[in-house]
Order: structure tokens, then sequence, then C-alpha cells
């Protein structure tokens, strides 16, 4: 694999050398942000009739209309029933202990009394309809299913509306039992900008909903950017990336294998490990050596290893805490004898993984948080998906009669520095009561 | 003023009448969408002196480096010093007020024993360093700086860079004002979207920061949409609007001013009060037409009313709930009765203001609440502006030796189920201790 120094000259540059090139769809003016922009344009005009031709065009689906692209609820309830019973078991206990863990974030009404005689607070509800994108083909995953349709169900959303395109009209039968299992209440196999575009204005067989998450190619991705404001989206997701900070303490083939369960998502992913040691770092990359050529998707890995990857040599393991703050990694796996003690170094990630036995895999399938997290740096601002996301909140204001008085006086004064004296009429009418 | 009838056939239609009409900058295409892209460029590409030009030709203001507009701490506190007594009493009780009820927004840590003796939780830290952005000219607010500013300070936020366009050199002294109060740490004359692309990705002179708040005219909007996920960005603002639901429990007088507070906004605010009253909607509008004359904004108030506003007439006060939880309006007034038996009705709104004593202009200024609000309809999915738009999440996830073993077999079954073996043999690696 690559190796850097991260104390080198030069060190920054090369490192900046592996983040992926801005998209050119990012800020308007691309292909991708017209045909996108056209995309909705029309299913906004034309609705179902529109749905359905993109869908013929990019999925080869003929459907007559929106209902035959509809899964109905026996056919996820059989899909469920009909897997093996090792899947079934272990898909139905990652949605309970992902059920479990997003529990503690349900946030809660709360107010007080400013001692005025005013009643101030913050009422919290769940957001009424919500749509669940899930990318169709290769990386059609159940687990994606879980982790978005699971928070919105905690969060008391009332409906839940799954869109998956399905290329060829295939449907993958365990992304239709996880969408059983999360209580997803319709399912729609349709994709693409179109999708996102019905979700956020609706259309006769789709119906609009207040929020749209999950995953998808640059084009669900730049629809989501375009319909931002008229419906809610999760965010921005970039490449997947895993930065591990390890001090030599497990074993440099648990290493290896780490890097490479990122690796394998795709080409642009992004596999870092940054180490004091290197004779750790030798070590490691010699079983990335021995190991490659084992692992069935070995070619994505080297890609990704060659393109994004590296082991950076760091001064010490502060050095290595200050290196990952600045990248603000998805994945930050703390390989190290004393994860506590690194932990307070630590500023901005989207998950932590703590100590050698906290690998990645296990959150992204079942440890309980979320594994739709922030990438590309964004976790600097963006948190992991949770119950938060599909909730909302609304100011409550309360003032009695005689609590009113004093605010309103505040309330003159500014109102007329910024000549809005319609304002301070309004609240003066509250004192003269 | 215009009146509907919400049983009416065709009330919906004329409802619809008076939205907003879609910005054409909204999705994509138009010359506000273009003309932002060629703004970013430039800052990106030419930095300070891009910024240097972009500030003479809008803001007629020659300054020969990015210093020259920085605006020093002592001049800040110099304004606040300055200020008439009544004015600094009113703003410094308005910002300890508002500091009291966003401390109530403190997110924190938490986390729990799966039972198999892992801990799993969530760490809630700060942003680093916000940007705060504050119109120019008519729109130059210091309560927005006070809103905007303060939650960030409560949060935590270590640096919090406020830009402000100073057209023709004119300096506000309210606003420099409410910054000293609020703790800005740095403030910039400098606007429009050549201010948000410097926020977004740094220049030499401004610091590259990690989210942008703060209300702005369309080319202010449509800059944070496109830096939206290099950096986080608040909500994108619509035109200000309020909706009164009234039993006739108020003065008429009182219903006419509140509405009037909205309507001298600007010409696009939105005033509506819904009411199943006739005699009591005569009695407005007559307040209305008695009292316009009178306004200072008048002919703004006459505008925004003659083009958006409306008294409608509702079968009873929960068909009028049902009308607003469509609307889904930024700022609702429940002037009735018995507020919180008609709380329970309201589905979404920004803030709730409850009862007749509790008028919109006490929460814009000082009540404690948050006055940056969801518009548009967006309260179905966007929250008020608060603490925790300003603390990041972070998953904690730490498996012990024994209690990985049973998570690495589930997320082996389904890693295997989605064909990443990587994920697969890394999980499995934590099985064989």
């Amino acid at each position: 694999m690559r190796r850097l120094d991260g104390s080198a000259v030069g060190f920054e540059s090369a490192l900046a050398d592996l983040e992926v090139p801005t998209e050119s769809g990012e800020r308007g003016g691309s292909d991708v942000t017209s045909t996108v922009a056209g995309i909705i344009s029309d299913v906004l005009s034309r609705g179902d009739a529109a749905l359905l031709e993109y869908t013929q065009r990019f999925d080869q689906l003929d459907a007559a209309s929106l209902a035959e692209l509809e899964v109905s609820r026996d056919e996820l309830e059989s899909a469920l029933h009909d897997l093996p019973e090792t899947q079934r078991a272990a898909l139905s206990e990652a949605a309970s202990r992902i059920e479990v863990f997003h529990r503690n974030q349900l946030g809660e009404d709360w107010s007080f009394d400013d001692g005025l005689g005013n009643r101030l607070g913050q009422r919290v509800t769940p957001l009424e309809r919500v749509g669940v994108y899930v990318p169709g083909g290769k990386a059609s995953y159940p687990s994606s299913v879980l982790m978005n349709a699971i928070p919105a169900r905690v969060a008391g959303v009332s409906e839940i509306v799954m869109v998956a395109p399905t290329p060829d009209g295939e449907r993958n039968p365990l992304v239709l039992a996880a969408a059983a299992l999360a209580g997803v209440d319709r399912l729609f196999c349709v994709g693409g900008a179109q999708a996102v575009a019905a979700l956020a204005y609706g259309t006769t067989g789709i119906p609009r909903v207040d929020k749209i998450v999950g995953p998808g190619n640059r084009f669900v991705a730049e629809a989501k950017r375009q319909v931002f404001g008229k419906v809610g989206i999760d965010m921005i997701a970039g490449p997947s990336e895993i930065l591990i900070i390890a001090d030599g303490s497990a074993d440099p083939e648990w290493m290896a294998m780490d890097l490479f369960s990122q690796a394998e998502h795709d080409e642009s992913a992004q596999a870092l490990m940054l180490c004091p040691d290197s004779d750790y770092i030798d070590a490691v990359d010699a079983a990335v050596d021995r190991l490659l050529p084992q692992m069935e998707r070995s070619a994505i890995i080297e890609a990704s290893l060659a393109r994004r990857g590296a082991l950076i040599k760091t001064r010490d393991i502060s050095h290595a805490a200050e290196i990952s703050n600045r990248l603000a990694p998805e994945h930050l796996e703390l390989a190290v004898a004393d994860p506590e003690a690194l932990l307070p170094l630590i500023e901005a990630a989207g998950a932590i993984f703590m100590g050698i036995h906290s690998c990645e895999a296990l959150g992204d399938y079942c440890a309980g948080p979320n594994h739709v997290l922030p990438t590309s740096g964004s976790a600097r601002f963006f948190s992991p998906l949770g119950v938060y996301d599909f909730q909302k909140r609304s100011s409550i204001i309360h003032c009695s009669s005689e609590g009113a008085a004093p605010l309103a006086r505040i309330a003159k004064v500014l109102a007329e520095g910024e000549s809005l004296t319609a304002h301070a009429r309004s609240a003066a009418m509250r004192i003269a009561d």
C-alpha cells in the first residue's frame, strides 16, 4: 500500500491528492445538474406518466401504472417468511438492536416558567410521512433499509414510503424482508431522480413526503439537493471512508481486513491507517499483500487502495489524532490499547469504534448505532442519521396577562430601533391590558 | 382585507393563489443560480481579491485588504457602550432571556451497556467555527444577530465569524452592539454570495467555517444552497408568515396589529387570520381599515395584505386547525380563550403563541425562543434554529472481547447476504479471539 510520512514536507498535498475530486455536479452548471433539473420538471408537470417512462428507460421495466410498481404488504411479509432461518434471525436481531439504541435519541417536550408568569418551551412531534430511498442493483443493501427506516419508526412517523429501483424488474428478497421488519408502509419499485421528485412533490400514484433519506448515485444525490427546502433531506453522501488509528495492539491481519472492509465498497472508498510504529506499519502492509488475493472483491479493493488508501506514519498517537481531526472521518477506529485515553483528543468523526474488538463491520450491521454517517469531512457539522432527523420541534410561548407586559416593554424598544413600528404597537397593546 | 370561506368550493385554489410563486432559482437553471455559481468559483480561485472587487461593485465600498473590512472588538464594544441606556438595557435583557431559553437545548452524551458487555452511546460536541450572515441595509436587524449567534455561543462554538454587508460603508451601531453582546468573535463588512463562498471555502482573510446560518436575499439563499454539503447551513428561508386562529377573545385591534406586524416586513410576507365567527371577522376587518392609515409602513402593509393576506371564515375552531396544519405556518397565534385545548390539534408550526397575550412581536425580540423559524410550509420537517444546530453527534461503539463475538456472528451472516465478504471476515476475526 501507499506509505506516507505525516511529518514529511509535502504530506498535506500528498493527502489532498487522495481526496475525491469535487463532483462537477456539486455546484450547479454541470450536466448532472441540468439532467436532474429536467427530470424533476418533467415529473412535476406529467406526474405518473413521466415516472413510468423513466422507469422503462432506466430500469427496462414496463408498467402500465404505478400500482403495478407497488410491492404489496403480503409480498413483503412473504419475503421475510421465506428467508433462510439464519438470515431471518440475524436480520431480526440487528433490527431489534438498532431499535433499542435509537430509542435513546427520542426528543421530549420541555417547558419552564420564566419567573414572570410566562411559560416557554419546546414541543417535539414526529414528521408525518417520510421517504426512504434504497439503491437498486449491486448497492441494494438490506442493512441500509433497517438503518434508514427504523429511526423513522421509533420517532413515530405515521407513514414510511420506500422507493427502490429494480433494474429489469428484479426484486431483492433480502431488501423486501428488511422492509417488512423495519415497518415500511409502502414500497414502490422506482428509483433515480424521478423517484426523488415524486416523493418531494407527490404524484397521483406516490404520496408527497416531508423528508427524503437514504443513499443513491450522483443523480439521486443531486435530485435531493435540488428538492431540499421543499422537503427535508438527510445529507449529501460522498464515498465511504475509514480511518484507523493504531498503536500496534491488534493482529496486523485485523487491520488489513478492516481496511479491506471499507475498500471493498467501491473504487472511490477510502481506507487509511495512522500509526507511529514503522515496524507495525510494515506488518500491516505485509498482511494486506498476503490477504488481498484471497478476497472475492480483490479488484475493487486493490483499485480503491491504490487510488485513495494509505498507511501513514505519525510522530505519536496524538499526532495521529490531529490528522484525523483535520479529515473528520466517517468511520474512526481507535485500534489502541487504551481508547478511552485517546477519545478526548478526537474532535470530529461520524462513528468512533473504541478498541481492537470494535471493528467497523459490527457497526455497519448490528451494534445498534446508525451506519448512515457524514462523509467527506462533513462530520465537522453533520451527525449520524437518527431519530432526531424524524422529529421536528416547535417553540411554545405562553404569556400571561401580567407576564406579557415586561416583555412587551423590551420588544417595543427593540422594534422601534429596527423601525418596525407595527411590531412595537402590537407588543405595546399587551402592556395597557 | 380579502375574505375567504374555508368551506367554499374553490377555497383550496384561492388559498394556493396566495402562495409565493416558486423561486425560479430554486431548482437550478436560472439566472440567479448561474450568477451565484460564477461568484463562488471566482472567490474559490481568486480569494480575497475577488471579495474586495465584489464589495466594491455591490456595496460601493473600497478597501485595499480584508483587514480594512474587519470591525475590531473595540469598535464592537464601543458601539454597545455608546447606545442610549434604554436600548442597551432592552438588548441586554433580550440577550439574557434568549440565552436562558436556549440552555435547555444543550445535548448531552449518553451511553448504555447492551447486556453483552458492549458499551454503545452518543457523544455530543460543539461545532468548531460558525459563520453568521446578517443582511445589510433595511433588513439589518440587531435581534437577528442575537438569535443567530447566542445559540452558537451556548453550544460552545469556539469562534463565531459574522459577515454583514455595509452598503456605502455605513455601519449600523445597533448591529455592532448586538454582535458585542452575543459574543461574536470576528466581524467582516462583506455580504452577498461572495461572503457565503468565503465562509464555506475560506480565503486568506476570512477563515473557513463549519456551518453558515442567518437570513439573506435570494443570492445569499442560493449561495447557501450551493455550498451545502461543504459546510452545514441552517435552512432555506422564504418570506415570513403569520397565521392567527381566533375565537373572538381578543380585542379586534390586537388582531389587526398582529397581522400588520407580519405584513410590515415586506410585500411578500403573509398574514392570515382564521375564525369561525363572521361578526368578529367583520370587526377585525374594520380595525384593519381604521388602523392602517396610522402605520408608518402602511404602503408595505397594504401591498402585503392585498397580495397574500386573508381573513378566512372556518366552520369551527378545529376546521381552522386543519387548515393551519396544511400550511404549517412559521408563526401560529392561538388567539383563543383556551389555547391548551387547541394545541393537541396542531401538527406543525415553527412557533406557537398561546393565548391572546402572546403576540408574535414578543417572540420576535425577547420571549427567549428563537425567531429563526421554518417558512413556506417547511415546519413540516424543519425546526427553529437552536443549540442543536451548533452541536454535532458521534456514535460510540466500544465492544469487549466477549461482547464482540455475538455481534460478529450476526454481522457475518448479513455481510455475506450483501456479498461484502471483507466485512464478513473482519467481523469473524473478532469471534475466534
